[in-house]
Formats: C-alpha cells, sequence, structure tokens
C-alpha cells in the first residue's frame, strides 16, 4: 500500500502543479528549479508579493507568492495581453498578480483533493527588496520553491502550521 | 432594538481595541488616529510587515500589520525588555512582531465574539517602503487604521470581502 501524502507534500506538490499550468495557459514558461528547493524560506528581494491563507478544520497554512520586477512584468504583460503596463506601483497592475494568484490557489486546490479547505483572497503587497521572514517556532514547515520565468525569478513560499 | 453592527464594523472595533490593550500590556501607548481612518487602502511606506488570514463561513478576511521602523523598534523593545536588538533582517526580531500580531488577532476575535472564525499564524516580511496595494474589486471593503507609537506609525489594514 502506498504511504500517505503527508499534507506538506501534498500542497507543495499542488502549488508547483498549478503555477506550471497557470503560466502555460497565458503562453508563459514557468521553469521549476527542483534542485534549489529548500525546507525554509530563502528568497532573494523582491518587487512584489502576494500572500493568501489556507484554513480547513486542522490546517493552518500561509501561501506567498513573490516576484522580480522581471517575472512581475512578465506576467503582467502575458495575462494582459500587453494591455496593462507593468508597474507594482500601479493598483491595475497589481491585481494582475493578484488574479493570477487566485488562479494558481483554486487550481492548487483542486490538486490537492482536500474537500473542506477554504482560502482568503490574496493580500498585495510592493516595495523593495521584500522578504520573508521566516517563523523562529518549530512546528512550522516552510518551503520554498523557485520558478525561472523569463530572466527573472518567481518564488512560491508555503507554510504548514 | 440596536441596530445590527456590520462584520467589517465588528472586526475594524475588535482589533482597534486589541492593538490599544496588547501595546498597553507591554507598556506602550498607542494612540488610535481616529480622524485618518481610511475606508480603502493608504499606508506609508514600511519596513515591516505581517499578514494573516480569516476564514470562517461566509467570511473572508485579512489583516495586514505595517510597521515603520520606529514603530517596530519600540515594540520589539517592549516585548522583550530591551532583550532583543530590533534588526528587520533578523529572525529572532521579526518575530516579536508575529507573536504581537498572534496577540493582537487572538485578542481581536474574542472581542468580535464570532464563534467558528479560524486564522493563519501571521506570515512575516521585511523590505523597503512596503506598501499594501488595493484589489480593483467591489465586493472588497478595506479599511486602514493608523496608530501613532512613540513618534512612529503603524498601520492595521482589515480587508473583508
Amino acid at each position: 500500500m502506498a504511504k500517505k501524502a503527508t499534507l506538506p507534500a501534498v500542497l507543495v506538490n499542488s502549488y508547483v502543479a498549478a503555477l506550471l499550468t497557470v503560466s502555460e495557459g497565458v503562453g508563459l514558461t514557468a521553469n521549476f528549479i527542483k534542485p534549489e528547493i529548500v525546507t525554509g524560506i530563502k528568497t532573494s528581494g523582491s518587487k512584489a508579493a502576494a500572500f493568501i491563507g489556507i484554513v480547513g478544520g486542522p490546517t493552518h497554512c500561509t501561501v506567498a507568492l513573490m516576484a522580480d520586477k522581471i517575472s512581475f512584468a512578465a506576467y503582467v504583460s502575458a495575462f494582459t495581453g500587453g494591455m496593462i503596463e507593468p508597474n507594482t506601483d500601479d493598483s491595475m497592475s497589481m491585481s494582475v498578480l493578484g488574479e493570477m494568484t487566485n488562479m494558481v490557489s483554486g487550481r492548487a486546490l483542486i490538486f490537492a483533493e482536500m474537500p473542506g479547505l477554504d482560502i482568503t483572497p490574496p493580500q498585495l503587497f510592493s516595495g523593495d527588496n521584500i522578504k520573508l521572514s521566516p517563523t523562529v517556532k518549530a512546528h512550522v514547515n516552510s518551503f520554498t520553491l523557485p520558478f525561472d520565468v523569463e530572466s527573472g525569478r518567481i518564488y512560491l513560499v508555503v507554510s504548514v502550521y
């Protein structure tokens, strides 16, 4: 009998598959840099970030999507067909990142096949050199999942409590 | 008969009361700048932020706590009795902000008296000039709640979907 996959593993795999699928859907190739998966948090400074919460039964997770300038521009252009200028100071442009995060999370929860999970809409942040800070607690499992998109970098950080 | 308070009003009032109580508990005076409450999002650039999600039944909320350098230092010093050097690049120091957010959220949910709400632990991040970006959607109500702490500024941003 197959070993039952753990919640972190299921969420990580589902989010990776979802990001690849959603990117492909808008004509972007995201390359998952599997050798650089990190247990814990390791992101380079980002320009834009989207956060969502996942709650359901005993499950408490947060997922952060962190984009540098190049990957942010690539997704904004791809999602809007070039109609919206990529600019992290512009809320229209930022809301594209929000929509993308919604789509990735929705798809990931379908892939995860975990009924009863409920998610918050994304909260969006912009700034310079944004870094996630690890929580100094033993019972938090964080995973940093890096993707190359064009010559930019995007991270998914999945934290399971 | 009193008019039933709406969810955003209850959450806003509860979070304001919780932040004041938790601050007082560590010997800090936070002044709620009531005239500067904004419907929508209006924060100045922050150095550190904590994000949590609230989910329960039809409720989907996010709360962000945004601190500038001075207010961050004030809370880290107050919570640790000066034992930890305030530094947004240091995870011990950042985790103080996480604990504070946990305490404020826990207290706020007690004040709100809304059974069945469940919250995610805080996701913490640091950077320069961090700003929240409003979501371009009609059914989102965001409220920016400013507080003066010593000569610094802290914001709570409550978004209800």
